[in-house]
């Protein structure tokens, strides 16, 4: 069970001390989500369970031909981005600066290990509106 | 981690006393499996990592719509089967009847709660050719 929040960016700290790693997904189905991933050399498939803020995530692993047979099967467009890991203590902040289709908008997610967490989570001044609960911020709605 | 081993059939037994399912699968990828199955009205999104007697496998709820949708991205030809579930203490022998493309083709799957089990299982008299360790007998390799 992944527990996270989701915030649109009002304005993008200086991004040149982070780490970042790239990500291109797509959808070969979005209810329930089944999503391919590739992220630096790594190729996943991922299935999602229904709901926001808590959902079942199951991940298993795929190889490079495979990613990209099943890439020939996605639903709309990939979705690429610049996943940016920013240290929040006692969080990691992921923020995405999305490329291709959806370039210009920017999303930050923050994973917590229980609900009362998430719920007490004070977000840093450069955040901007809080979308956990709005289901066009999912990236299966994006395609 | 499932173990088991397969088997073709050298006569069918009487099956009219026997509870079965019919199936029908496809598979979106092979080298990994990522399989579709509908069984009854359930919908059933599986991997299996690799390995013969021995593999990773996990499963996930799909909706009838999910099912579908997917079923559009198959590759080669769907799998339809008719299982029987036959007792064969302490074991449940899994016959698979197979319609469509493959009509004629009849091989039985059992499962076995360890490989030293596995192992020693003496099959009864109606099986034919021990295939567990023949990939031709993949599913994944019949459509």
């Amino acid at each position: 069970m992944e527990i996270e929040r989701k915030f649109l960016i009002k304005e993008l700290p200086d991004l040149s001390k982070y780490d970042y790693v790239d990500i291109e997904q797509g959808y070969l189905c979005t209810h329930p989500v089944v999503r391919i991933r590739k992220k630096n050399n790594k190729y996943i498939l991922t299935y999602k369970g229904s709901g926001l803020m808590a959902r079942e995530e199951i991940e298993a692993e795929l190889t490079k031909e495979a990613y990209e047979h099943l890439r020939e099967k996605i639903d709309g467009h990939a979705i690429t981005k610049r996943r940016y890991l920013i240290p929040f203590e006692p969080y990691t902040i992921e923020l995405d600066v999305f490329e291709g289709h959806k370039k210009g908008l920017n999303m930050a997610e923050v994973e917590f290990p229980s609900v009362e967490e998430a719920n007490s989570f004070v977000p840093p001044e450069w955040f901007g509106e809080d979308v956990t609960n709005d289901k066009n911020y999912h990236n299966s709605n994006m395609i």
